[in-house]
């Protein structure tokens, strides 16, 4: 049954199962402790310390162990936040990082900071040029994922990197979706990363601050893991994250060439295969092994659902698969379209025959998802010059779809007005116009929710 | 080569192995996830936790799963504080709690709130009275621990829980040291505990707060864990913790009765066997596998260090033995002898045969220890008709053995200054006088260091 959803969470690698069997009879003591069982678990803390060092490509005593990625981002934001604030109050992230990073800056906010969200091309990447332009004399701490985790586009962050040291502002990196591909180029002042991601178990992150950076721990704190991650050691965890990152490093090289090509493949031939889909994220500058495409006129979940009954494991990006009921955050700071989103994300080995089913089963799974909702009656009427979609209470893909359906009905140069109260209209239906060479010309406000207008151009 | 150290960690059950290893199967995936290896992921969690709410005697959705027990405690009074901020900015602590619990309330009093530490009789047992006398209008929280880490001492927390319930304030209950015995009784309010100390894997802690408690998550957080523990879920190793919960609490009667026997051992027969002991804690109301005694004339890190060269690895509260120079805040909170400290805590299936070779090889360890301290030499000389003991920049247990040496060169009635600039003498000597039946005048500033006055009475 393949699983491809490895961007969410990769399965135990076999090196870090082993490791971890090992260290649960070695290394369950209190490191901190004298006798012989601390002393082992000690040595194996070290141990794990340096491989992991040498893979991120920083000093041993430059790294903590913590309980998660997220945990990591949360204290690695927050101590540099904390570490500068006689420098200023001011934080950089771009718009689409990981929600650990927006989270923490939606935190900053609350407590009166600043924050300037860098805006990203339809691509997914940010612009070196207006990275740079939003660095102040007052910037505390700038933030810029490795790599997109949603639609694997790469940042350009040595550049940034580059443009923030000359500007004397610490660069965070994210690099959860890149660590067990490569180190991070470029100088970079902190980074982070996230076990589970490349094979590891979960439990365990990584934050890496290099020496001369000023860092505050926020909170209460102990004396484990140099005062910046509290509360005893997950250590056969963290030995076994360490032992799987140099395994799958060693790996990575040739791993990469054969999932790129795989994720090409599906990149060129899904809107060969299936009519209406908008493949997302840059072409060239990606990670080996994310694609994502988003399909016109259908439902996210639904989708999903389907595909799980053929045997797929993906993820969407859509709001209908979300308890959030708005779309992913990255898909909107692209404005690409939203509705129908699907992420392939390959792990490590990931089978050719598996990909090749997957471009099997797809079109028939999106059809009959497409032909389920394609009965709905819109609840059109011509008013004044201006023909009018009733949506309201109607979920995505709904009001794409009738507005779909009636722009046929209007003469060109004439104008489709649809009501919706769904947030992914917002960003759907500017895309569809987009994707059809319609003319979006706006959105007001209405009596309930929001009037999208669309001019028909073809 | 017993391991008597189980209150720090314990080795990890059998039960949580197994349920370890089955889980790395079977529950790596995203359990937010809709597709298959998510949904079982789900069912393992949930399953997870209705088995710890169970055994802690709580509501599963009043339980989360956390990355430590010092993250439980961080985030409960964090969390808890700010929920009644309105209230109050008062919190009440025992003096004898865990450092994570310490930290949290140091934390507390540099952001402007107000801390009452609440002392401890010689047993480390908090009396209710005075628990109860401190509860104030606005205090926001108050906190004991079920029983003490480094004596075993069981505190009164149902009749502490109802003086708060009465008054209004919410009770967290550290559980660390309990909860593989027994729930905790008593109408508490939020409750924590720890995996690792009742033989779960590390990496699991445990958060519960009832309905109805006011509680504010801080900093950032994420969807997961009801917002309470952010970061993604470190599955295996709480499906683990939950197993070895319910295994260790079916065996918890029998094998309690058993190491109560194998520590009541200890606690008569030390004493008996070498000289100038004090076994300290509480006789009666105590944790089945805890004793504690300190040893005078001796240090503590020598003795660790032999008894590990014996076989035997154990624990202390002496400052010898750890990094920042003063001895346990437990033991000073008690008043009792620090110097030469030794915790011996049992796990579960501690052999008989171990606890009893321990008893023959303690007198001659210590024995030992005394003699390679035996020989310094004090600098005595009589100043007006006091004598004076120059025991500066000597560590403990030297400034005591030096005391010894003397008192019987001056007549009763005579005094004896002691000038010492360690830390650990100023717990040190008043419980050596409370030991020697001498007495114990005070303490002064000296030119250099302290000078504390002794009387001889006998």
């Amino acid at each position: 049954m393949p699983y491809f959803d490895a961007a969410s969470a990769a399965p135990l690698h076999p090196v870090a199962r082993q490791a971890l069997l090992a260290a649960l009879d070695d290394g369950w003591a209190d490191p901190s402790r004298l006798y012989r069982e601390g002393r082992k678990a000690r040595m194996l803390l070290d141990a794990a310390r340096e491989a992991a060092a040498e893979a991120v490509g920083c000093r041993p005593d430059e790294l903590t162990f913590t309980p998660s990625g997220t945990r990591a981002v949360h204290t690695g934001v927050a101590g540099a936040l904390a570490g500068r604030r006689r420098v200023g109050r001011h934080l950089i992230v771009s718009a689409v990082e990981h929600s650990s990073v927006l989270h923490s800056a939606e935190v900053f906010e609350a407590e009166g900071g600043q924050v300037t969200r860098v805006p990203v091309a339809r691509t997914g990447a940010v612009d070196v040029g207006s990275y740079e332009a939003v660095l102040r004399p007052d910037t505390a701490l700038a933030c810029l994922q490795s790599a997109n985790h949603e639609v694997g586009t790469v940042q350009p962050v040595a550049a940034v990197a580059e443009a923030c040291r000359a500007a004397g502002v610490p660069l965070l990196v994210d690099a959860a979706q890149s660590l067990g591909w490569e180190r991070v180029a470029g100088d970079w002042s902190l980074l982070t990363g996230s076990a589970h991601k490349w094979g590891g178990p979960s439990g365990v992150g990584l934050l890496v601050v290099r020496k001369g950076v000023r860092f505050a721990v926020q909170g209460a704190s102990d004396e484990r893991e140099s005062g910046r991650a509290p509360g005893f050691e997950n250590l056969p965890a963290v030995v076994a994250a360490a032992a799987s990152l140099r395994a799958v490093r060693a790996e990575a090289e040739r791993e990469a060439e054969r999932l790129r090509e795989l994720t090409a493949r599906i990149r060129a031939r899904v809107p060969e295969l299936v009519p209406d889909v908008e493949v997302v994220g840059d072409a060239e500058r990606r990670l080996p092994g994310i694609v994502t495409f988003s399909c016109l006129y259908v439902d996210g979940e639904t989708l999903l659902h389907e595909l799980d009954r053929e045997g797929f494991s993906v993820s969407s990006g859509s709001s209908c698969t979300s308890s959030t009921l708005t779309p992913s955050h990255v898909l909107k700071a692209m404005g690409v379209l939203s509705e129908g989103n699907v992420r392939v994300s390959l792990p490590a080995g990931a089978a050719e025959g598996d990909v090749e089913r997957f471009l099997e089963v797809l079109p028939g799974v999106v059809a009959g998802v497409r032909e389920k909702l394609g009965a709905p009656t819109p609840s059109a009427a011509v008013q004044e010059d201006v023909l009018v979609v009733d949506a309201l209470g109607k979920r995505c893909p709904i009001p794409v779809i009738e507005l779909a359906k009636v722009i046929g009905t209007v003469p060109v140069g004439g104008t489709v007005r649809v009501l919706s109260d769904d947030e992914a209209a917002r960003l759907d239906i500017p895309a569809w116009c987009e994707m059809r060479g319609q003319e979006y010309v706006g959105e007001e406000k209405a009596d309930k929710g929001t009037a999208y207008l669309v001019r028909r151009i073809n």
